[in-house]
């Protein structure tokens, strides 16, 4: 799913390191690490000059991201054209250190900044969403009763190409103070991973229907 | 830590329900339960005029919602008294239908307009992130080097009131179109938790240090 691009560096003034054991990284791979391991995004908008922030799936194509929605909500209208922010996070681990103040998080977050625009042709609408849901669940599509015209029109699609962001990434042991280092204080990390638990069929499933192989494919974090 | 205040019912109309079969609660305790679980926040303000999302963690108090930063982070700086809006998402599992247009997440979700203003007495600041430490790392605080004043001074506290916003959950097996039950194709759920590893010992903790009680009884989601 890795892709380089020719132009790897990636625009960025306001995304910042919080603490300096942290990795900021402003190359197109890093950030698509990202991307491509967790769906699950927050997208930060304006609505009637208010921020809102909307959790959602993101996937990525490429040098664009995309993201969709009903095609009456009152977020994608507000999100069509204007400025947004793209922020996915995975939480790999608590850091516990010898002060109060060292205590961190191992993680690997991907922001993003840009301007969406909505894919309005029906046809190359309907190849996206094959595409997302092919890459959340993997050869889905093809198993599924065909979408709608009436489905294709209820649903928004956005797109906004990857121009300005940046991955950061903690990972490792705390880092304290040269002289706490000698403090009978337990320190260490607590990993942490999202983990998919077995499949439970819906029960209103036909009796002749059999898990499908493209389940355990499924990959998160 | 479930609260019962006197007004329990939120005012909300910017939270909106995205699909019929999600559950919308404007109830405080519906609210409060995600808020409890989960740590993890994003956090939507304004910068320069423009939208951006700062994941970070929060932690309730009664009827207010709690985070903090750096005091020279520019994040804190623009937060500080303007209008953010605070979201939290736990993820429980992929849907799984028999059409496209049904795919869903199961989720639970909190939103939170409001505006945050910093607490700037010392001894208000480390009371409230000792009660941090002690939610997230149960008992941790009282076992660490105690903070300095240098640290204290280092750290931006915001604070919250709890008065607009709302709860999202959807559980429970996919909804599908009436006639598309009929259909031979798998569907159900595929549920997912954030688990919590064995703890990573900092390889420079001294011999004699055990490993603590209070690491198990750390929850998260």
């Amino acid at each position: 799913m890795t892709q380089t691009p020719q132009d790897t560096e990636l625009k960025t003034d306001r995304s910042r390191l919080r603490r300096a054991h942290e990795k900021g990284s402003y190359d197109r791979d890093s950030l698509y690490a990202v991307l491509d391991a967790m769906p699950m995004c927050h997208i930060g908008y304006q609505i009637n000059g208010t921020p809102s922030v909307l959790p959602t799936l993101q996937w990525r194509e490429g040098d664009h991201v995309y993201w969709h929605g009903s095609s009456a909500s009152r977020a994608i209208r507000a999100m069509d054209g204007a400025d947004v922010c793209m922020t996915v996070t995975i939480l790999d681990g608590y850091v516990l250190s010898r002060s109060a103040f060292h205590h961190s998080v191992n993680h690997r977050s991907a922001m993003i900044f840009g301007r969406p625009e909505k894919v309005t042709d029906p046809t190359a609408k309907e190849t996206h969403l094959k595409t997302m849901v092919d890459m959340i669940f993997p050869d889905r599509w093809d198993s599924l009763r065909p979408m709608t015209d009436q489905e294709l029109k209820a649903t928004a699609l956005l797109r906004m190409p990857i121009s300005e962001g940046a991955a950061k990434v903690r990972t490792g042991p705390p880092v304290d103070d040269d002289e706490d280092y000698a403090l009978p204080i337990w320190a260490g990390v607590v990993p942490m991973s999202l983990q998919l638990h077995h499949p439970e069929p819906d029960p209103a499933n036909l009796q002749s229907v059999v898990m499908p192989d493209h389940l355990s494919r499924i990959r998160i974090g």
